[in-house]
């Protein structure tokens, strides 16, 4: 067994900190951030926290030609009283290590990372921004740093964590956003990579997504690769449809990833008694149900915006506007439900919150 | 107009170069590479040859996270009296600029990026390497190097070009593979990446490529993502069928990559009045054509390996031996012509081969 101890060194030269209302989403980065690194034999060893500084790769390395790639996304929030604390991080570790299965990158022990994750945050402590909505967004990835130009897996990995100060996401009060149906472009397709948060799955979304922004969508509602017929999710969320009373999403398919975000809804709503499917649903049903006056609400659910409302829906040149683009009463009630708890302003029922000291 | 004129720094530490046995494929690279950089609102500027060097980037750069990146595969040759060639070089600039479309990364001038890779490969003349069916390998590359964690293009990049000696890819004369189709994993569907040549494509098809080769396989043959019906390619090559006379290859279908190669042997087969078709095949077709004896020959055919005969095909547990694993003679004559027009010994009546002086 290989030494775990952390080793620190710090920074002699501290930047600055954004201002609150300048904070944006993952352009400004903190002081120090973690490295590990894996030989094939050897095992990942080398825990170490450093100064911020760039990767210094060899222009072979596998990640730059073949994507060899995974990463995670959550968030540090800190409370009225200065507590930090995480949401659900082994949740994030467990699915880094289904990406990982995916993409033939060794795994990692899940308490190691996560014990990485708590002390670089802990480091940085004060640079999770306080402010109404405000969070420190963790970015762990595994990038394959093998110089070889055969397309085979990687003997060499680094796993990176880095942190950035994050704006709230609504800087107005939550907002019902208009999203796109997407016809044309494919996202993933069952047997592929969808279901790992790999750079591939990400690439491929960008043409999509801005072909409809110059159109003033805010993104992209996937449809399966197959028949273009069944939803799958929305840009970087999860999508739910309430419908008649029912809240309905997709059910994991291979396709799409399994967020935590979703996770949460879903063991929301069961504990609300508010009825929740998980099934196939296709674009026709949703079309059907608005015709008939039965789509009650929509929305997206990801660790950026927690919650984030559709107010219009377009497809095949239909407009579908729904609950008038006011942010629906479950949507709500899920979003400050789910803050709170981060936030520290609710009870946490389910022992999903893990302090850092 | 930005300057295009290339600024050269030459190493003061040449390495040493490999001998010609212990040849492998991207495992050793030359002296020097190429860079030139991308900012939005200012263009491709600043061309330069430097000594062969680390990149730097920072931990946030995009192509960690989101593959947003494109490369091309070629090679330099060198004929008996010492000249050094490409093998219609421009097809490749074409086709990085096609992938480059798909994946929202700016245009390269092709003529800019075909001068630069030749004006390193005269540089690094020297290390073309001359034993029998060796060459020296190029990948030009590019990567988004903007430090930004949303999912949006990248506003940086960096265009480069490496290059790596590589050996003869038979060293004991064309020999057919084993291949696998493959009908759990998928690489690519329509509306996806697959006709580009982008990092996701290849990260996603290393896990089946793992499997089957545990198994003995070499490759794995794609089949359509829609139906698991229909032929796509294998690995990193395209694939032909002949039967009963008829040379198939699958048609262009947006989620194949169009190879030079392949373009190559549709124009010579077409030259020798051979029959061939690009149509949708089936796996279907290819057994019932088997089972009647009319399936004559398979293979793959890539820059790497030129064309690599299919010796046995494994399908839904049943092995598939073709021309008694011998090289068939459409295979044979399409090696020679090809190998002969890009080593100097055929005449190149297609004017595909583009000096370096
Ligand atoms: C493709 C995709 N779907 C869904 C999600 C939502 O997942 P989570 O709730 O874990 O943030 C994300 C964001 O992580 C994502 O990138
Ligand atoms: C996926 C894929 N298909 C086909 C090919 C063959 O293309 P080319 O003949 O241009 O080398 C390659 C190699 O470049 C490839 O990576």
């Amino acid at each position: 067994m290989v030494d775990q101890t952390v080793n620190v060194t710090l920074t002699e030269d501290t930047k600055q900190k954004p201002v609150a209302e300048q904070l944006e989403f993952g352009r400004v980065f903190t002081d120090h951030m973690f490295i590990m690194d894996y030989i094939e034999g050897k095992g990942w060893h080398n825990p170490r926290i450093v100064p911020y500084q760039p990767v210094t790769l060899d222009p072979a390395a596998i990640v730059f030609h073949y994507g060899q790639t995974v990463f995670e996304g959550l968030k540090a929030y800190v409370t009225k009283d200065g507590e930090a604390r995480l949401f659900r991080p082994e949740k994030n570790m467990q699915r880094l290590n289904r990406s990982n299965e995916r993409m033939c990158i060794p795994h990692l022990d899940e308490d190691v990372a996560l014990n990485a994750i708590k002390q670089l945050v802990s480091l940085e402590r004060d640079w999770i921004p306080t402010a109404p909505g405000t969070s420190l967004y963790i970015r762990p990835f595994i990038i394959s740093t093998e110089s070889y130009l055969g397309v085979a897996p990687s003997k060499t990995y680094q796993f990176l964590v880095i942190l950035s100060p994050v704006g709230a996401y609504y800087k107005e009060g939550i907002n019902p956003v208009k999203i796109a149906v997407e016809d044309e472009f494919v996202r993933a397709v069952k047997g592929g990579t969808g279901e790992a948060k790999t750079a591939g799955n990400y690439a491929s979304s960008l043409k999509a997504q801005e072909l409809v922004s110059d159109k003033g969508y805010a993104q992209v509602l996937w449809l399966d690769g197959l028949e273009k017929k069944y939803i799958e999710e929305v840009g970087s969320m999860n999508v739910f449809f309430k419908i008649n009373g029912e809240v309905v999403t997709p059910a994991l398919n291979g396709s799409i990833l399994e967020g935590v975000t979703r996770n949460s809804v879903i063991r929301l709503l069961n504990h609300w008694d508010i009825p929740v499917a998980e099934r196939k649903i296709s674009m026709e049903e949703v079309y059907e149900a608005y015709e008939k006056g039965l789509l009650e609400e929509a929305f997206g659910a990801g660790t950026a915006a927690v919650i984030s409302p559709i107010g219009e829906l377009s497809w095949k040149g239909e407009q579908l506007i729904i609950n008038d683009r006011v942010t629906g009463s479950v949507s709500k009630r899920l979003y400050d439900t789910l803050t709170g708890i981060q936030y520290g302003t609710e009870e946490d029922p389910f022992g999903w919150i893990e302090k850092v000291k």
